[in-house]
């Protein structure tokens, strides 16, 4: 893998973010943490979280071309200055959504659930980044630890649009789609003053 | 990722396996070994392969339900008595290839290249299975060794199908898919009598 793609999100004592809510959407619960840092590769040896999540940018899975073309034109980037309030969700999807072909899948997720119209609507209010991890290899150091989430997403958004944030969870969870999601961590975030 | 899905292709002195062919067929070359072990999950500390290569099984990313109908009717397993012969053929795509949406990139592996017919059409005779490198986490005890390669393919095959197996990769190389293959390393294996 190319470097660059890889990202750590480490909840613990410390960290960049502090931690206001860790709401449990679905499934086994996470650890309240106080703090979280988001890493550029793997944690550094000196910072002991309580936990770790992993995953790696990666190619557009569903998107077409004629979508993507939509979503640049309206997309910002992450880490605006404005751009205080932030949320980490990490979801799982269950074996039926595994078992499913390419064309089954982009039909729930897109033609019936509108996922990435969805998205679309809240841009560039609401900036993202979508991380896989459930192919990410066990790492040597725990081979008996396989990865327990499928996505990481990371979003930020100034506080004037954090109502718009609720909206656009809510309007995700309630499709087709998330019937498939059997574990979901609701994890929000806010940047320190001066940081 | 739950178990099962990480494979590992140790090249060395020992293993099940002998190396009896390893061509570069573009990019650079891998060390020529003698032997090849293929392990479900890491290889065990007591081998000392010269080489390791690694992978995962994973979902669909391209395949129909229609085709996947047609693959399951015909398909065999690994393993076959046998199916005495083997390749395992790593390669990686390009900067172009990964940059495509999936409309784009299922246009050419399957309504230009026939990729998906290409392998329907050689079955049950090869069987072969699909390991997804590209997305693999960087171990923490070699966090600066990426994968070298974004898929291995194992297959397997009885030594009267051997002919047929060389039509199989030559019908592939010539697609305009394989114009996205920046590396490719065509590596065949024997298994020892009596393994």
């Amino acid at each position: 893998m190319d470097s660059g793609r890889y990202f750590s999100f480490a909840g613990g004592p410390a960290g960049s973010w502090s931690v206001f809510k860790i709401a449990t959407v679905i499934g086994a619960a996470l650890p309240i943490v106080e703090r979280l840092e988001i890493l550029d590769g793997h944690p550094p040896a000196d910072i002991a979280p309580q936990w770790v999540l992993r995953g790696v940018t990666s190619n557009e899975r569903y998107v077409t071309r004629a979508e993507k073309g939509l979503l640049v034109a309206k997309q910002a980037g992450l880490g605006r200055p404005q751009a205080k309030l932030g949320a980490v969700i990490p979801i799982r999807k269950n074996a039926a959504w595994w078992s499913m072909t390419q064309d089954e899948r982009r039909a729930i997720l897109e033609e019936q659930s509108h996922h990435i119209h969805t998205g679309l609507k809240y841009l560039p209010a609401i900036a993202r980044r979508l991380h896989h991890c459930r192919d990410l290899g066990r790492d040597l150091a725990t081979p008996e630890a396989p990865e327990p989430f499928d996505f990481i997403t990371l979003f930020d958004y100034a506080p004037e649009h954090a109502a718009a944030f609720e909206d656009l969870v809510g309007e995700l969870r309630a499709t087709e789609e998330w019937k498939y999601v059997d574990r979901e961590i609701d994890i929000r975030i806010a940047r320190e003053r001066g940081k």
